[in-house]
């Protein structure tokens, strides 16, 4: 007998397969070992192949664009949305048209080719999450740009095209839909219960003890109750916060610590998998804050059949998240 | 300078990738060529290695469950939901569990090993269309049942483990939240509109022209306006209609040659790729078939990236939907 649950944020029925459950040891294996190529045009001294950083750590101090950073943001050679001019909304009857006005960055992670972000020391993931935030702010002070999207796609299967250490970051001049639908679920709860659905979620999480990963001075880990995929992993901050981009240096420094860690035994447990991470903060300006609570997610690409669930909307998961949550736990 | 559109129906925006253009040539080319296996567990002979049928084509004769048959329904050998006991719905707390009551079946779309579906002539395809009907109908009955999807995966980057050519049916406790999106999408444009959504943008399709690939009787196919994917495709009836499985006879035949000239086109086009296509109908007993238009949605897995839309919600799209159609047209 399957049990299908219900997600209480968004209201998203999903199917458990109970009778087939799946283990790390029974998904396909992808080698995502480095290749270990001399270098690439992410590498240091290679800097003039990218397009003029944004921003870079350079605690020993040099000039932009040359080697001796830490941490290294750039433009995307082949940006997806154009930093110049204005957001023109136009109606073609039905349909509505806007220009593609936004940011498209890629932030290097390290500057050694042989590292994959699970790789670093929780120094060097504070570097990373450092441009995080810096880009968040300095994204969002561009009156055009409503929202700031960050993610990690690793392995080819996630969609990961360059070997070098990297993460994406996009600002948008809209809301994504996903992001949407979580502010109007939360929103609708906060005003049935007076409370953030996240809070309420960790409070559970808490209770129930069985789908937590892991958890330090400022962050939880867990698998969510009603996941989308097998081992997908949640962290959020323990206290309540909307946006990212309010992540003071503590915190960061926590976080650093916490996303590594889970990132290490996604690693173990799953036989260094592909996977995509993004992290849903508040829309930038968003009036209610109370009722919103950023997180990030990270999805494991174990099985390669996703294109059936955006059509059915159904997605079906062979790994209950208690039991996907211990495997973690004991990596 | 990318362009952004939204979809009519949902409100999803999609981003255009404009500056950076893909043509049939630029996507990653997958293998899917047969293996010739001489038998497998879906050839004729070997019924015995899947469940008991529940609806065969036999117009020669013969018992089910042997050999003589054109198309073949059985259930699942490894089903996500399982057919015996009641819908019981619990709280607990903030989480809602139901139990995975349902169906969950596949079509033996042929019984020769060594055609794929597009391989299949109209008559065939008009085969596996009346099991889909057929199945639809009889899922229906049970009141347990609330909706049925339709699907096929086609080739392993699709999600396809299976190569004899099926695809699955699956009947669910509940609404599938991809329906529910494109009902309350639809919803609000009968009451500000008064009139059928998919029946406007049929009409804006036959203004515009350039997004149709081809049409005939009773059906049009074309690329939508604002797509999730490059050469995503919809095939939906001329004439207003909520539920598939109204689909008579005359209809049927339509279908069958439009489907499989669809599927043509796209595998002449697009080199073979892996893809799925899903029935979007109306739940069972819907009260409000004014507004809902049933259709099929045709996606070919060209890019691998798909993780990350699920994150951000954005779609970024490589090639303009009337490029795509021009593409499909003349393959």
């Amino acid at each position: 007998m399957s049990e299908m649950r219900r997600d209480p944020i968004v209201g998203r029925w999903v199917v458990i397969d109970v009778d087939h459950p799946k283990g790390p040891g029974d998904f396909y294996k992808e080698n995502n070992a480095r290749h270990r190529r001399a270098t690439c045009q992410f590498c240091p001294g290679k800097e003039h192949f990218t397009p003029p950083e944004v921003d870079a750590l350079r605690p020993a101090g040099g000039g932009p664009n040359a080697p001796g950073w830490l941490a290294r943001t750039v433009p995307n050679k082949f940006p997806a949305l154009t930093r110049e001019g204005e957001v023109v909304k136009e109606g073609l009857g039905m349909f509505d048209v806007m220009s593609g006005v936004g940011a498209h960055e890629v932030v290097i992670e390290t500057p050694d080719h042989d590292k994959d972000l699970a790789d670093l020391n929780a120094e060097e993931m504070g570097f990373v999450l450092k441009q995080y935030v810096g880009r968040s702010r300095e994204l969002a002070r561009d009156k055009r740009h409503k929202y700031v999207c960050i993610f990690k796609n690793f392995g080819p299967s996630a969609g990961s095209t360059v070997e070098h250490a990297h993460s994406q970051i996009i600002a948008l001049p809209m809301v994504p839909k996903t992001v949407l639908e979580e502010l109007r679920g939360a929103q609708s709860y906060e005003q049935k219960h007076r409370a953030c659905v996240f809070c309420d979620v960790i409070e559970r999480e808490y209770k129930d003890r069985e789908r937590i990963v892991c958890e330090n001075n400022s962050f939880l880990a867990f698998c969510p109750y009603a996941p989308r995929y097998a081992f997908e992993t949640w962290i959020i901050p323990k206290a309540h916060s909307a946006f990212f981009s309010d992540l003071d240096d503590a915190a960061l420094k926590d976080l650093a610590a916490h996303l590594l860690e889970n990132l290490v035994r996604m690693r173990k447990a799953l036989s260094n998998p592909s996977y995509n991470f993004y992290i849903h903060t508040a829309p930038i300006d968003y009036l209610r804050p109370q009722h919103y609570h950023w997180h990030i997610e990270i999805i494991p690409k174990l099985t390669r059949s996703i294109g059936f669930e955006w059509g059915t909307g159904l997605h079906i998961v062979p790994t209950f998240p208690h039991v996907a949550a211990k495997y973690l736990r004991e990596a």
